[in-house]
């Protein structure tokens, strides 16, 4: 059957109610309950690994017996996995639900087939209701997913010539003040930022989002990787987030324990020693590189050594967008090389 | 008085003439004589340095006396100046001459004056008309009588991280068709091209501008800079202009030889050595600077060492235009300095 003007609503209300989870390990879920009459009785939204799924958390507000008949509306597809938590399609089934409406499929090898498995149960199902803001709402996770480790933006700043410095070291100010507040805007929406300790030691940078010399709202947890202490009193010590340190040059160690923390995008700020070895690694999907009209020469490069000996082998890139800020120019861009595919689990 | 239909008429023919002489260390000047009437009774144009003025080419066309009264119609104002030939101004004078109408001033200090004598003598003068139009027929000439010396445009392609080649030295082809074609349309567009010796020995480059396997019409003039000697099998020996070597590190003694030869654009090509000396020595007028979407890391960059100690020593360009070249992206752009003034010498 077509979906109903209340269940339209109730799905708005499902996707409001999934942003109230955490980005982290599992996706953001909202699942609303709605009467025979088409009246919300429960509402519930997944928040975070270990606790109950959305569509078990709004039939747990529930007396036994009440979603009888009723209809489950939910933003992804009820999953079909036991793993710290039930199926939520058999806990639908069992609940007695008559029909389910949702948004997104599960993409997922493991956790797919809940809408398979109502359906074989005689339950109603609809799928595809807000699809799009459905995957917005969790297309970093979705990413990750695919990646089978979070989403990795390599920025740097550089002169027209590719170097992020003059001979000395001074660098402030390559870029412009327009280059510069993107950075902190594209900072301010990353889960995770990070450095190595080179740069720790010779910027002493706050690691925050700022907008002039306010703190965005959402700030980026800090992360230094590299063998070199982090001194007591440097500045990342005072970020609003406790900083993960890694003493190890395994970057995909760090990005798998960065997704066990739920960790879904990071953004790499360099320097260009620990830039250039995400690249060289083939762990870019993406780089963003804010290039000044300016030519330094002379030795600071922004990207050292990448592992191309061959023009054959350089690392081709697709360029989404040129985009002119002030009088600089950002190159936001992708590796030709098609992304790795791995199993999605929920 | 204003300006007739049929002195309109006789400036395109002057500026038409103009374009039969030379590009050199002279403008190129074109000259009709009208009779009181209006019908045109002689033509000249400058055909190079010793050759006579405009002015007096068309004068020398007609009889004694038969310029009596008659109109001027030239695309430069006529000098007042007595070098290897004596002042036009005069010429016209002495001819009898009784209206000159012309499109530019003269910008020289030692040339120019030529309309005040004329009206000092009782000659009727009106300036102006197509002044755009031949301000654009000589304005590489007029360039470099500023410039004190041809000017310079440097050209390098580049990844987008700054290097023109990959570690093992290959390059072919980090910039895709677009790039190159809109290369040769440059070139053909300059009067000289230049690069290194060590370009020579590495690529062992033509130096023509082509489309596709066809010649441009017009070929910029082969220069070659550096002490190792160019192979007598070099493809530079088989380009249609006889090229010009210079073994010296003394890049203005290089300019002022070319200005002389009459040289008054140069396209320096490379490679990474030459550009950056020229940059380095303040003589890059315009850079072009061909950008690849490809990372490369590693040695061989497209810029060396330009002298740039510290972030406020950094050459600053003003870009005067991003163009997209396919997948390639080409900056146009001038240093933020002011160009050096020099005396004009016509």
């Amino acid at each position: 059957m077509a979906v109903t003007e209340a269940e339209r609503r109730a799905m708005d209300r499902a996707l409001e109610l999934a942003v109230r989870g955490p980005r982290g390990v599992n996706p953001q879920v909202g699942a609303v309950i709605l009467s025979p009459a088409g009246d919300i009785i429960a509402e519930g939204w997944h928040q975070g690994a270990g606790t109950p799924h959305a569509e078990v958390a709004a039939l747990s507000a529930l007396a036994p017996g009440a979603a009888r008949g009723a209809t489950a509306v939910v933003t992804l597809e009820p999953c079909n996995h036991t793993g710290r938590t039930g199926p939520c399609a058999l806990a639908l089934i069992e609940a007695g639900i008559s029909r389910v409406v949702y948004a997104l499929d599960d993409p997922g090898e493991v956790s797919g087939g809940g809408a398979a498995r109502l359906r074989a149960a005689g339950v109603q199902v609809d799928a595809g209701e807000r699809a799009d803001a459905a995957h917005e709402l969790i297309a970093d996770w979705l990413s990750a997913q695919r990646l089978g480790r979070p989403h990795v933006t390599v920025k740097w700043a550089q002169s027209l010539d590719g170097r992020a410095a003059a001979a000395d070291g001074s660098s402030q100010w390559i870029t412009g003040a327009d280059a510069r507040a993107d950075v902190h805007r594209r900072r301010a929406a990353a889960d995770a930022i990070v450095v190595g300790t080179g740069t720790v030691l010779a910027d002493d940078p706050s690691l925050t989002a700022r907008d002039g010399d306010a703190l965005h709202a959402h700030q980026p947890v800090p992360v230094v990787i590299g063998a070199r202490a982090t001194p007591t009193g440097a500045a990342v010590r005072r970020h609003p987030h406790e900083p993960l340190f890694y003493d190890t040059r395994d970057l995909m160690a760090v990005l798998a324990d960065m997704q066990a923390r739920g960790i879904q995008t990071v953004f790499v700020e360099g320097g260009p020693t620990l830039a250039s070895a995400f690249i060289a690694a083939g762990l870019a999907d993406r780089v963003l590189a804010y290039v000044a009209p300016v030519l330094l020469g002379g030795p600071r490069l922004a990207i050292t050594d990448i592992g191309v000996p061959s023009i054959d082998a350089a690392r081709r890139l697709v360029i989404d967008e040129w985009i002119p800020l002030g009088p600089d120019l950002l190159a936001v861009a992708h590796p030709t090389a098609s992304e790795p595919h791995s199993e999605g689990v929920r």
